[in-house]
């Protein structure tokens, strides 16, 4: 049994959808988020800006003895995980994983699309995974950069998303894809949008249950379970506005114990 | 006579267009420009980061050896440019005061209306400062946090940007404005779909071409201006993609003579 938190950091805001899955699937782990609301967002970002900033929060979870860090930004889980599992002793998992696994059990055609950001969809890290699994997979790929703004003002329904949608997803529109990955926290905000624009029969997968599910049994083959029943979820931010709490709550419905502002750089 | 370069900053390439207007203002002079790129936006960040954020990137300027600071964005001329004036002795200006005073000439009505990023618009900056010149002059203000990423996007044009112009522009068209001052330095680019949706007969104020004059003028009254015919434009950026000279050809239509990259923090 290990009672130290789980930590969690994310670009903004968005992983707190991991969060929400994590705190559901192990509802006695306490868990530590970090947002990087100061350089928010990193999907239009370099490869080493990201690394420079995933590992600066990485170091900071740390020090705040977390037993297990998860990346909850697909972002950062595209160009930084490797170079944080190479540069860290403590268990480091990001997103894109267990969404794989998910996809390849779901597609009956293996015919599988992608949407991500710019960064996460240039690093080509979900076609490389797919072809490691399985040569026979198909990977249409779509980077969607005006979903992650539309969701944070709130534009989640109605003509201006769907104007959007249909814009990014006309290209898998016209394939036989049976399966989609939403490879961004904030897509599945706009999953009732994007089945319009596709069809009901194409099954999303929302990468934040699948990664809830990996850290729970990497916790529990290593013996690192928590045992509290009193568990917390406190969030740091690396800068905090007053329209912080409307997005937060767009994210996350349970109950948050602390927000607190910290500096990383 | 003065050949130190002028030193421009703006959160990302926005502010080129103020280097544009420059340019062509003062075709003799040196312009060092820095795009904090690795922290871009700041539209919807708060004042204490944006304070941080200025100071760092004019710090950087002033070692440079700049003659006069020029804040080419909004949101840090709403949010940072008492306090950087109140902590350096080097000349520095924002776009807010030149931009003020080419709407208030402009008007007739003195029905003012300002779009800004959310930072700035929560500022208050244009109504406080508008009502210091003149009681009569009243102002209409309105946040339009997507029309950044549009832009950046390259959306100018079509049903996208018109049908988002549409939701942010609604209770602007419902008034008597006649001058409206485009309070962000991507939004000139939005000029023709604004003025599709507010009609052909509102003024569209661009800070960029005001802030120049004003730059020339403080040059000429301060015995500042430069006399080499070998002007030169060396850009810096905190973070650097693939990407970034797409983005900066949407701004910037003239040469640049370097892009580089730099470390602020």
């Amino acid at each position: 049994m290990d009672n130290r938190p789980i930590g969690v950091f994310d670009s903004g805001v968005g992983g707190l959808t991991v969060v929400n899955a994590l705190s559901k699937v192990l509802p006695k782990e306490s868990i530590y988020y970090v947002g990087d609301t100061a350089r928010v967002p990193y999907g239009n970002k370099s490869k080493s800006s990201i690394l420079k900033f995933s590992l600066q929060i990485t170091k900071w979870l740390l020090k705040q003895n977390c037993k297990i860090i998860v990346i909850a930004c697909n972002t950062a889980s595209s160009l930084a995980l490797s170079y944080l599992k190479s540069n860290l002793s403590t268990s480091i998992i990001g997103v894109i994983d267990p969404a794989i696994k998910y996809a390849q059990m779901k597609t009956k055609n293996k015919q599988i699309g992608v949407l991500g950001t710019r960064a996460t969809i240039n690093s080509n890290i979900y076609s490389n995974r797919f072809k490691e699994l399985d040569q026979k997979i198909s990977v249409i790929s779509k980077a969607c950069p005006l979903f992650v703004p539309l969701v944070e003002e709130g534009f989640i329904s109605g003509p201006i998303p769907l104007s959007v949608a249909k814009h990014y997803l006309n290209d898998i529109r016209e394939t036989d894809v049976d399966t989609l990955i939403l490879g961004c926290t904030h897509y599945p905000l706009l999953a009732t949008i994007i089945s319009n624009v596709l069809g009901p029969s194409i099954k999303l997968i929302d990468s934040s249950l699948a990664t809830a599910d990996k850290v729970k049994s990497m916790l529990k083959n290593n013996n690192l379970l928590a045992d509290k029943n009193l568990s917390e979820i406190n969030c740091y931010v690396t800068d905090y506005t007053k329209t912080f709490n409307t997005t937060v709550d767009r994210f996350f419905k349970s109950n948050i114990n602390s927000i607190k502002k910290i500096d990383v750089f």
